[in-house]
């Protein structure tokens, strides 16, 4: 691994070595470096690009690293991942992708990932999308995540863009049995002429599922967000589902959330917000000495951690 | 007209007997009385069934009553309303369609209302929605509402569905200019096998426009609602678009609300919540001598208000 690839990994997933536990490396396409442990088997796919990621049940406070890297540019990467949490565990999963495209031809990468998250078990995933690149190749990342939780199952999915992807479209799908919790947090930087869409449907199918999804999004320059969160409840459950973007420059924002519930004891409840920067926010700070463009950042940091 | 006129008339308009000031009363698909006062002309339309109702610049503290009523089975009644509000008038318009439906045969309604709000005028418009009969025949009713709000006016659009409306398709559509500010309150109930539908659009053109929209339902046995609000800003503006509803029995509902901006300065926000009646809610009542029943319909009675 050379200096670039290190950047990389440190920014996607705060890789500063090898990691410790279960990891699997893929650089341009191929994988390059590999670990399974005792609890938790990393195995390559047969019939096609991919690995299954395996996880004992009762295996607790282990973690699986799958960061992706892309550093060629004119590189289209599709990488099918299946993870198998075993009753009663609780790990934790850190994937992600960085794109350094150097060229001038696009570079993308789509994961297609599928979870199934056993009786019980505990799952936090994070995922950090990056691009950068000297030449004008877009860096594009559709990233698929379909979820489903067994009773008493809980999940988390931390879903971020930091920044400098040109085009993305996220896909999340869940499915929740009886009593199981999923948690999405998803923080999205678009600037440039970027394009981001991201769907999420979250289907509440047993007695007592519920699920809270929360985005946050900053639309800077001429860039593009749609949001079509959707949560379907098909039992007595919960949920609550919470929007905030922050619109800047000439960027355009669209937020189409939906709640459906088929049930009289389903209860939903979504807020959405788009807006500036609080004025008051930005004045305060540059009263204790900030430049506007420092007060501007502190806050967008703020929002999006 | 006779009792059961006068019946649907109180129903859909809080009329006890013909209305003061202009009004213009449909029965099954023809005009049966009209008046014009000074400031308020009524005047059939000669392309097409309907009528334009043109109000004076500076009318003010005047009314208009619009109802429409139907009582025979296998009627389809489409009624083409244009109304000029003119600049700084201050008015008042009591819409609303009644069906008594003694048949088997569907009875049906559209009315395409089509209005203009001029510079700094006002006006409130209330719509009521009603449908009752002996047979199995439908009760339908598809009203299009189509407003364009000029600098400074002000336009309160009060939609009720009340009871008994077999199928509805609401179709909404608003453009408002600087400064201009338009209130949509939409209440609905629906039982029985009923099936609503609501769309809104409102256009946030001009500087400082601003839109308020609150939506209540109750959808109770299996009937079924949906719910489109979408709001779009172009300029400087504010949004506030709130949908609650009550779910019982076998109901369905499903809210798709959108918010869009274009505008940096463009400030959007929404809330949706659907869930059953607050138990603690119930209990309240029922302490105070209540049955379950009644306390039920106190609270949706509430809720509707």
């Amino acid at each position: 691994m050379n200096a670039l690839d290190s950047h990389l990994l440190k920014t996607i997933a705060d890789l500063h070595s090898i990691p410790q536990g279960a990891y699997n490396i893929r650089k341009n396409g191929t994988g390059i470096s590999r670990n399974s442990t005792a609890n938790i088997e990393i195995r390559p796919k047969e019939d096609k690009p991919g690995i299954d990621i395996i996880v004992k049940p009762g295996t607790r406070g282990e973690s699986v690293h799958i960061p992706v890297i892309i550093t060629n540019e004119g590189l289209e990467d599709v990488v099918y991942n299946t993870f198998d949490i075993g009753e009663g565990a609780d790990v934790v999963v850190v994937a992600g992708c960085g794109i350094h495209n150097p060229g001038e031809s696009k570079a993308e990468h789509n994961g297609i990932h599928d979870f199934i998250i056993r009786k019980g078990a505990r799952m936090r995933y994070i995922e950090k999308h990056y691009g950068e690149g000297e030449g004008k190749g877009e860096k594009i990342l559709n990233p698929v995540t379909i979820i489903e939780i067994e009773e008493g199952g809980y999940a988390e999915l931390e879903l971020v863009q930091i920044r400098g992807v040109d085009s993305t479209r996220r896909e999340t799908k869940a499915r929740l049995h009886k009593d199981a919790h999923l948690l999405v947090t998803e923080r999205m930087l678009t600037h440039g002429q970027q394009l981001a869409e991201s769907n999420i449907l979250v289907e509440l199918i047993g007695q007592d599922a519920s699920t809270q999804v929360i985005s946050r999004s900053v639309a800077q320059d001429n860039s593009r967000q749609i949001f079509y969160p959707r949560v379907v409840g098909f039992n007595r459950c919960r949920a609550h589902v919470q929007c905030d973007s922050i619109i800047m420059h000439q960027a355009h924002v669209r937020s189409v959330p939906e709640i459906a519930a088929n049930h009289p004891d389903a209860q939903l409840v979504h807020e959405a917000a788009i807006g500036k920067i609080a004025g008051e926010q930005l004045i305060k700070l540059m009263s204790l000495g900030l430049t506007e463009a420092e007060a501007e950042e502190t806050i967008l940091q703020g929002f999006l951690k």
